[in-house]
C-alpha cells in the first residue's frame, strides 16, 4: 500500500489483518512506529472527530502530529495541469505536495466535494493530486467519494459486535435530512461490506442512487465474497431481519447543481426514512450505526441511539485503532 | 474533584493544596504526571493566554495537547435535550462530550456567554453540558459565570505579593470600557477571595451588580472564612488602604440585552472609573492586578500597571503553573 | 545574536557559520538543542510552508512547537505607545509579547504589512514591537521588510547547487503578478547575497525600486565582500550569463496606496517580465529559483519550474535546515 485512498486501496485479506492489528492496538494503546516521524493532517474543511483521532493516533504512536487548515470552505489550490495561474489560486497542488512532502513523513487529507460538478467531483481532484505529487505516503481523510478510514472503523466494529460478518446481513439506509451531504460515507461503508462479503440491502428513494462506478465495485467485491448487494427503496425491506442497520442521509447526484428541487422532492420523505424504535424491532437484535455527527429527531430518534443497540460510540473510537493501524502499515 | 468548574469545585483547604503544589511546579516546571495522556481543549472563543497557558502546562508535565476550535463567535452545538434536530445545530453536544472522551484523558472547554439571554447564559449550558456527558474529566477555561483558573492564579499571585491574604483589605473593582464584557473573571476573584477570608470591597456603579447567587455564594464563603463582602459605588471608597486593587470591566445584567442603553448609561462614568496613580496612592502600598488583555489608558493608566506594583504579569505566568496543579490533581 | 530580524542581524561570518550548521542538520536531522523548550509562533497572517516547517525543525531538535494565529488579514494589537486604547484595539503589543514570554522560550513571528502606509510598514511595527518587549528571542518569519528565513535558505541553496558563491553572477528579477506582493522576499535575497560577495544583478521595471535603505546596505555590504549591485530595466540584461536566476515579484512603493494604477502601469509589462525557457537560456547553465508560493504561467513557465535547473523545492525544505540553525543558536 502506498497511499490509502479509498476501501479499495486494501485488499479484503489486508483488510481483516488491518482490523486485526487495530484490535491489538485497542488493547495496548501505545507504540514507537511513528518514532521521529511526523503526519501532516491538511484540512480543505473543518473537523472534530477526524483531526482528533489521527492527531491523538500518531501521538500513541511515537509521532508528531501537525494540522494545517487551508481554508474555510473553498478550494484554494490549484489542481489542472499546464493552466496559467492568473486566477484566484496562489498555488499550484504540485507544488503544494511536493514541498510539503519534504518536511512530513505522512500526508493525510481531507477535501470534500466542491458541489459544482460531480463530474469533477467525483474525481477528487485534490486528494488524487495529492496522491500524485506527494513523494511520501498519502491518507484520504474524507473526499467527494471515499471516507475510507470511516469504513475501516465500520468494519472493525461490526466485528466486535456480531463477529464474523460473513453472509450477515446489513442495511445501510438512506435517511431524511435538510441539506444535501456527501456521499463518501455510504460509498465507503457499502464497498467494506461488500469486502466482507455480506448480504447488503441498500435502501434509498428512488432518485437517490449511489455512483454507477461504486455500484459494480460493490457488486464485483460482494459476489467474489460470497455475499450480495440488494438496492430495495423502503428503509421497512431493507431493515427486516438486519444484523447491522447502518444510517445515513446524502444527496442525490441527478439534483446535484439544483439543491432546492432536491429539497422540494424529499419533503414527502422526512418521516418514512428515520431510524426509529419501530424500525429496529424488525431486525434481527441488529445494532444502530452512524458515522457521526449525527441529527438526533432527524436521522434517528434519540431512544434508538441512546439504547444498548447503538454502536456509535464504538464507531467513533475505533476510528483510532484503525487509523494507528493505517499509520503504522503505511510507513513500514 | 471529579471536573474543575468553578471556584467551589475546590474547598478552602483544598484549594490552599492546590496552590502550593503551584508554588513548587513554579520552583520545578517538569513532571511527568501527565505522561501518555492527551489533554483536550475546546475553544468556542478565540484565546491566546488561555489556549498558550494550557498547552504548555500540558507539554511540560509530559503530556499531549491538542486544541480544537469550534466555531468564531457562535455555538455550533445543541445542547438542549430532546429535540428535534432540524435547524442549525448539526451535532448534540452529548454526542461531542462522548466522542472526544473516547480520545482524550482531560477536556478543557472555553464557551463564551451567546448574550441571548442571562437566564440561560448564567447556567454555562455547554461547559455544564461537557460536564454533564463526558466521560473524563473537564475544566471550565471561562464560561459566562467563571473563569476558574485565573481565579487560582490571581489568589496565587497575590499571596506571593503580599503573603497570607486573611482578613487583608482587597478591592476589586469596576472599571469604565467601551463594550459590555463578561463576568467570569470579577465573580471568580470574588469567590476566592473570600475563600481566602480576606476583607473585600467590591466596587461598582449602580446597575452594574453581579448575579444575586455569586453574590450569595460570596457572603457565606468569606464569613466562614472569617472574612466579608461589602459592596460600595465608588472606586475611591474601595481602594482606601486596600493591599490590592483588582480592576476588571463588565456588562450590567439588567441591560443585558439592550447594550445601546448600557453604552448610554456609563457614559459619565468613564473617568471616576478607571485606575490612576491618584487611586493608587490611596491604597495601603497595594498592587494592581487585572487578567489581562487590557485596554491601558482606559481600565488603567499606563503609570500604574508598567509600575513595580503591578502583579499583571505574574498574574499571567502563574496561570501556568496552577493549571498544572490542577493538571496533575484532576488526573491523579 | 539576541534576536534574528533581518539578514543584517548576522554578520558574513556569522551567516557562514549557520549555513555550516545547516548542512550538518541536513545530513542528520534529529537533535536535542531544544529539549524541554517551548517555541510560540504567532502568525498574524495564513502560512503553509512557514509553519509546517518551523514546526517541524522545532520538534526535530526536541522541543515543542506551539501556533497562535492572531487574525485574518488584520493586526489585533496596538504597537503605538501611549495611546488611550478606546478604538479597534483591544491589548497592547507590550503586554502580548511580555505575557507569552513568560510561557515560551522563543517566540516567532509574521506581521504581514498592513498597506496602508509604507513609512510606518517599513518600520515593522509588530516584529519590532515584539523584539522591544519580548524577554525571549524574536525571530522574523516575514514582516513588510524582511524574510530572513527565506534568505538563508536561499543562500543554502545556492552554494549547494552553484558552490562558493562570491562573485557569482546572480540575476534577482521582478516578475509580474496580478497582485501588488511585498518586497520582504527580495530585500532578503538581495542582502543575503550581498553578504556573500555575489556579483548581483537586479533587474525590474522603473517606478519598482526597492526600499532606498535596503538599497544601500546592499551596496555596502556588496563592496566589503569584493562584490556589487548592479540594477537594470530589463530582466533579459540581468540573466545573461548569471549562475542564478531568482524571480520575484513586488508592489511599487510608489503606488502603495493606488493598487489600481499599479495595476493598469504594469498591464504591459505581462510577457517581458516572466521566466521562459528563451531567458534561462541567456544564463550560463543557471538554476531557477523562488521562495513558493508561485503562479505557474505567470511567473514563471512550468518547462522551466520543471526542469532540473529548477531548485525550488530544495529552496523549501532547506527552510526547514536553517531555521534549525537559527532555534540551536538562538537559545545556546
Amino acid at each position: 500500500m502506498r497511499h490509502f485512498l479509498s476501501p479499495t486501496s486494501l485488499s479484503p485479506e489486508r483488510t481483516r489483518e488491518i482490523l486485526t492489528m487495530a484490535d491489538q492496538l485497542k488493547l495496548n494503546r501505545f507504540g514507537d512506529a511513528l518514532k521521529n516521524k511526523s503526519v501532516g493532517m491538511v484540512f480543505f474543511n473543518p473537523s472534530l472527530r477526524t483531526r482528533t483521532s489521527m492527531d491523538i493516533a500518531t501521538y500513541e504512536l511515537g509521532g508528531h502530529p501537525l494540522t494545517l487548515n487551508i481554508g474555510q470552505g473553498t478550494w484554494s489550490l490549484e489542481h489542472r495541469e499546464g493552466i496559467v495561474m492568473d486566477g484566484e489560486y496562489a498555488e499550484h497542488i504540485k507544488d503544494a505536495a511536493r514541498v510539503l512532502s519534504r518536511y512530513v513523513d505522512i500526508l493525510a487529507v481531507r477535501a470534500f466535494p466542491e458541489r459544482k460538478s460531480w463530474g469533477i467531483d467525483r474525481q477528487d481532484p485534490i486528494i488524487e493530486g495529492f496522491a500524485k505529487y506527494a513523494t511520501v505516503p498519502v491518507i484520504n481523510l474524507e473526499g467527494a467519494m471515499h471516507h475510507p478510514c470511516q469504513g475501516l472503523a465500520d468494519m472493525m466494529t461490526i466485528r466486535e459486535r456480531i463477529g464474523e460478518p460473513k453472509a450477515q446481513p446489513i442495511a445501510i439506509t438512506w435517511a431524511w435530512h435538510p441539506k444535501a451531504l456527501p456521499m463518501a460515507v455510504p460509498n465507503s461503508i457499502l464497498l467494506e461490506a461488500a469486502k466482507a462479503g455480506m448480504d447488503i440491502r441498500l435502501a434509498h428513494p428512488k432518485g437517490w442512487e449511489l455512483d454507477d462506478e461504486i455500484m459494480q465495485t460493490a457488486q464485483n467485491l460482494a459476489t467474489a465474497q460470497g455475499g450480495g448487494v440488494r438496492v430495495v427503496h423502503s428503509m421497512k425491506d431493507a431493515v427486516e431481519g438486519a444484523k447491522v442497520v447502518y444510517a445515513k442521509s446524502w444527496g442525490s447526484i441527478q439534483h446535484y447543481r439544483s439543491p432546492d428541487d432536491e429539497t422540494r422532492l424529499k419533503m414527502s420523505l422526512r418521516n418514512e426514512w428515520r431510524v426509529t424504535e419501530e424500525q429496529m424491532a424488525r431486525t434481527d437484535a441488529g445494532i444502530f450505526m452512524h458515522c457521526l455527527p449525527v441529527r438526533r429527531g432527524v436521522i434517528v430518534d434519540d431512544a434508538v441511539i441512546d439504547s444498548p443497540q447503538s454502536a456509535v460510540y464504538d464507531e467513533a473510537e475505533n476510528r483510532l485503532h484503525v487509523q494507528k493501524a493505517i499509520l503504522a502499515s503505511i510507513v513500514s
